[in-house]
């Protein structure tokens, strides 16, 4: 198919086709005169991909090429799952916190008490690391404990995710999977906390099951 | 205290600190000449929260402008959580899928099955309806599921958040941990996830106890 119908079917602008093109995130079509390149159903998957790591996902074009690199690679799934991974680790700053090094024991001693196999200076654990030092600097020592708490929940979670992805797929299915699942359950996961924050903040406070929300939120509550 | 050392103090560099002031994140300070102003504890702390908000966080200026918006109104902390969600909640695109509706009805009918008092066309409910029409677009069914399967673990999470904020605290700290804890909270389980995903993956795929994950992604395996 020529870039018009590409577009079309995606729904995503030929503008935007050609910015992708040009940042070799969609390899190209096959040219069929110097101004001319025919499109096929690969384009199409992998421009849906591109939507939903940029657009539900919330991922930067720079993010979505190193994941689409990890993927096209020929590297074994589990290399690809810790590059994936890597690639699309949210920014950890604040490495500069007088309370980093204690965050850091208390992040150490979490993966060792739970026996997981995973390196203390992995971009994750940074990452937890620096939200423990920002809650100590913050005077909230009282919401650190969240780390302990949440840490048998994310066990369930990866046991479900793992579970997901390797069901029955071939490798290059498994490999997508992997990427897809983890961007999107990122914003799964962080829609139903959410939701559930609405209904048990609801049932915290005693908020009668009629209350409206909506017109909470547009002040037009009584 | 002047703004040098308002900036020594918190690691912020002053022209990012001119910048917050513009940009109204920040309170200006008291002036005490044309040219000066001097700035207190609540200057530290504003600043520290912006930098948790944005460096651990990851949210936009513009972002942490709506959330510090909602914490500094009078509004009572039920509005203010839910103004708070509606000002964090990440970009929900893909309202054009063909899949919208049907995506749609998965998502109301979870609510209703739930019993979470949540509304299908809320910020939140609309990032799962666009997860959601994704995964049917990449023909991924197979990963839909992780909706069913993920919401009871969101219950559990959003029981441990809302006992974390609302334990002996006034009222400001309960509104501050509200949104610290959703902000961080999202940051805490995204990088517990991807620890645990490296501990089930290894489990999964047998991979010997002695296996080093920072030399295989350097390509240093056997």
């Amino acid at each position: 198919m020529r870039m018009a119908e590409l577009s079309r079917r995606t729904g995503v602008p030929v503008p935007t086709i050609k910015y992708y093109l040009r940042e070799g995130l969609l390899l190209p079509g096959e040219r069929t005169s110097p101004n001319q390149a025919i499109y096929d159903e690969t384009h199409i998957r992998r421009l849906r991909m591109i939507r939903a790591l940029t657009e539900v996902g919330g991922l930067s074009i720079a993010k979505v090429r190193d994941v689409l690199d990890a993927v096209d690679s020929p590297e074994i799934p589990f290399e690809v799952l810790g590059a994936v991974q890597h690639s699309i680790e949210p920014p950890s700053g604040g490495t500069g916190s007088e309370y980093w090094e204690t965050a850091r024991e208390r992040v150490a001693k979490l993966l060792l008490d739970r026996g997981w196999r995973a390196n203390v200076d992995s971009p994750p654990a940074k990452t937890l690391i620096a939200a423990l030092a920002s809650l100590y600097e913050l005077g909230r020592e009282d919401l650190a404990g969240l780390l302990e708490r949440y840490a048998p929940v994310a066990e369930k979670i990866a046991e479900v995710d793992v579970a997901a992805v390797t069901r029955d797929r071939g490798i290059e299915d498994t490999i997508e999977g992997v990427v897809i699942g983890t961007v999107l359950g990122d914003a799964m996961l962080g829609a139903l906390r959410r939701l559930a924050h609405q209904h048990a903040t609801a049932r915290a406070l005693g908020v009668p099951e009629s209350y409206d929300y909506e017109k909470g939120l547009r002040g037009e509550h009584e």
